[in-house]
């Protein structure tokens, strides 16, 4: 439908960028926030139409997209007002002893913002992970110049919302080239955007096989470039037995629901399900394939996503020691009342005992769609090894009482060093945007488990200190200078202030 | 001396350092500190043995020696109250909303250590950037154990710092394995520690070459890790028409002691100077060629670095279009009363012209020694030009007046995307440890621009955040407590307080 750009439309895309960058630079935090806000505006203004285009592209149901744009309105609004706060800069002064030897210098500390940003859209996030998603927004946040790339999967609802950015831009006076859109269904638009000398960070959510492939490709320009890909997850459960012992039935209920949410298409869909041999866990596995059995499938966001959901779905259950618990049984009637049948994700749960999952890496992998896989342990030291060979995960879950936590102290110590977030008797999808959140993990999980993809912290991931020493008061930029225009809270001298440099 | 470890030895200690890890998460901020602190005073009874040994081994002054060792223990004392103070791990609270729509879960996030750390000691800073520096107190201060390789060129050094860290643990009983000190001379040792798949980040202070190779490694792990590695840069130094006009002979005084400071073995030396072709610039030209002439080479780190200066120097002033200025006329008689003669470094200025300076990568590469070179441009858009094609420094410094200043704003906007430390009229040379220093700067300065090795915030860098979503406030960490424990600079709700949380 939109043809893919070429190598020479991508180099004056960054072109453009480049020179916009220096213009972003002078913008003050005030004229960033307005042009954010702005975008929310024009987001709402593009009503009814861009829902149905999402709608027709994506399959995800009508409320959804709307609580999706409205969950991006609300992430352009609080990483503006972020913005503005100006916590992300991290500013710090040291005032100057000149009669310590050797003399103090004046040094004054910001973060400044790294350069034009590539953004790579996500497929099963149209909105909030997308064209003016989370990393668009922390981008010009920060200051910096924003190509998205269109995912081909959903590129005209990609391109509405371009153009309500584009109309924001302009209403805002932003320097021209502050925003591009790109299309290209192939790699070769990818690659080049992020091999382009003038890229200077990428943000991308996605498949492993995409994040590791712009790392790789980032770590081997010239001058490598950070990129934070939110990758691949299977968001382990741990079943405590105290707590799986009074609430076998309870937690089942919850899960099938948690697994088949979104027809199971979010990157914290519990992948894993892991619990010792009991009683409590027959009940368990029980109750869950019954619950699952009445779970109608659903569309999922493309062909090439349902086809992948069957394959590896199909190979988690071919490999040895693996046994299929229930799938749904809804799939017939729905077929035929629906056309679309072969796109629907039809909900299953498995099992296998931990040995064997611990010695088959394919059991590790994500089955991306409505899927869990049940890890049988032989006891609570087996529950440890597992958790000591999990890889790096987005979220982690407890089911757990106060007696559990405290019975199983290297148990929780590695499920903490295994993931970016830790829940208690609750489930991992579902990701509040708010600064307390974190939303990354040690790799494969993402490829920097030190930022955060959701909360205004994620502004940090474009910037970068800068350090100004000796510079009189006039010459300083607005934040750092010492009647602080901006009451921005500011460490002086070690101690946190919004008042004036006493000198 | 001391025998490289074989592989299976450097497992060994890669395995206890695992152990030792979730041991040291468990240590308060108190009690890093405490050990913090314990090293300090150890390194300071060390007394004069451990000064005679590093002059024996880096050929540095004794003066020079008691300072770096002095600023040492500095860092060590300030980085354990910055542990303490917890500012570093950016707490934030936010308060469930159950009524909400959805209801919003209480999630609460703060930073805890990556893993192990290997640390390659520097080998132009024996005490504040090797066994016990910079980046083993922010490492240390972050919660995760050390093992440092040992530089070669001072391994005995080393090895006296290593038992003073050592002592000070069992005194502190620090968990065994918290600290480990090995010794290679070879790449294999440290390519065996950067790919141990118990090592979690790495810290360098180095060339170019080394930091780069580290890096790489890093990233063709199967579980790539960070590499904060401090590479070379040359420091460009611009010297703006009014500022010069007025001040030649002040400025070239002043600038042939910083290029001749320590025999020029900073990373922060100025090794490129940049006018405007005028009076002004042969005036300071001329000056500072006289003044180089005056200063007697010193001797070196080791022959190495010796040999390698001579290399690159006579390599750079073989090249079309550079012309030397003035060199040290002291050599002869110096070299005469000190049979060292060989690893003296004589300092040097030579000179050419911005085209050519462009069109030559070579000229941009650091010469590490007293060498500067003097580029010489056309009008101030050469210079211009010269400023937007520099590549990436840890420090550039603007000798300019406040005209000079708003009438260069596309040079400064350029200077400024290049480095990690603007300095205004004065050197880069000196580097004061303090929470606004920032020492790092774009690629190839440092391979991650968004962090410093200098300063309490450097403790950010071996530390991720976790969010605890849905815990009892019994069960949560004392960092995270309602009532606030360890008294804590925290943002409960998106203010900064050291309040309790009130539900």
């Amino acid at each position: 439908m939109y043809k893919d750009f070429t190598v020479s439309e991508v180099n004056e895309v960054m072109q453009k960028a480049w020179s916009a960058f220096y213009a972003c630079k002078k913008c003050s935090l005030k004229q960033r926030a307005h042009f954010m806000r702005a975008i929310a505006i024009e987001l709402e203004a593009c009503g009814d139409a861009l829902i149905q285009t999402a709608m027709s592209e994506t399959n995800l149901p009508e409320a959804r997209l709307r609580g999706e744009r409205a969950r991006t309105i609300l992430q352009l609004n609080q990483y503006a007002d972020a913005c503005e706060r100006g916590a992300w800069m991290e500013i710090s002064i040291d005032t100057a002893i000149p009669d310590k030897n050797p003399p103090k210098p004046d040094v004054r500390k910001m973060m400044i913002p790294l350069g034009p940003v590539v953004v790579f859209g996500a497929s099963n996030f149209p909105f909030a992970y997308s064209t003016a998603g989370g990393d668009t927004a922390s981008a010009l946040a920060a200051g910096c110049p924003v190509i998205v790339k269109a995912h081909p999967a959903h590129a005209q609802t990609s391109e509405m919302v371009a153009t309500a950015i584009e109309k924001a831009a302009k209403q805002c006076n932003m320097p021209d080239g502050i925003f591009a859109h790109v299309h290209g269904a192939g790699f070769e638009v990818g690659k080049a955007l992020v091999m382009h000398q003038h890229t200077k960070a990428v943000g991308f959510t996605g498949s492993y096989n995409g994040g590791k492939q712009l790392f790789d490709w980032a770590n081997q320009r010239k001058e490598p470039i950070s990129v934070f890909a939110e990758m691949g997850s299977v968001n382990p459960v741990y079943l405590l037995p105290e707590k799986l012992n009074t609430s076998a039935s309870d937690i089942a209920t919850m899960y099938a629901a948690s697994i088949t949410l979104g027809v199971g298409q979010f990157c914290t869909n519990p992948g894993l399900i892991i619990g010792i041999e009991s009683e409590a866990l027959k009940i368990f596995t029980h109750d869950l394939g019954k619950a699952i059995q009445k779970i109608a499938p659903a569309p999922m966001l493309h062909a090439g996503i349902a086809k992948a959901y069957k394959e590896n779905k199909s190979n988690a259950l071919l490999q040895d020691g693996v046994h299929l618990v229930a799938e749904s049984e809804m799939e017939i009637s729905s077929a035929v009342a629906n056309p679309d049948g072969g796109l629907r994700g039809l909900p299953a749960i498995a099992t296998v005992d931990a040995k064997t999952f611990l010695n088959n890496p394919v059991l590790h992998q994500e089955v991306f769609g409505p899927y869990s896989l049940i890890i049988r342990c032989a006891d609570k030291h087996e529950m440890l090894r597992v958790a000591q060979q999990m890889e790096g995960q987005l979220t982690s879950t407890l089911m757990a009482t106060d007696n559990d936590i405290h019975q199983n102290e290297a148990l929780i110590e590695a499920v903490n060093n295994t993931c970016g977030r830790l829940i208690l008797n609750s489930v991992p999808t579902g990701v509040e945007v708010c600064l307390s959140m974190h939303h990354g993990g040690p790799f494969p999980a993402s490829t920097d488990a030190r930022f955060t993809s959701v909360g205004a912290d994620a502004i940090k991931r474009f910037a970068r200190p800068i350090c100004f020493q000796n510079w009189s008061n006039a010459l300083l930029p607005e934040e750092l200078k010492n009647e602080n225009p901006l009451k921005l809270l500011r460490r002086i001298n070690n101690e946190w202030t919004k008042e004036h440099v006493v000198l």
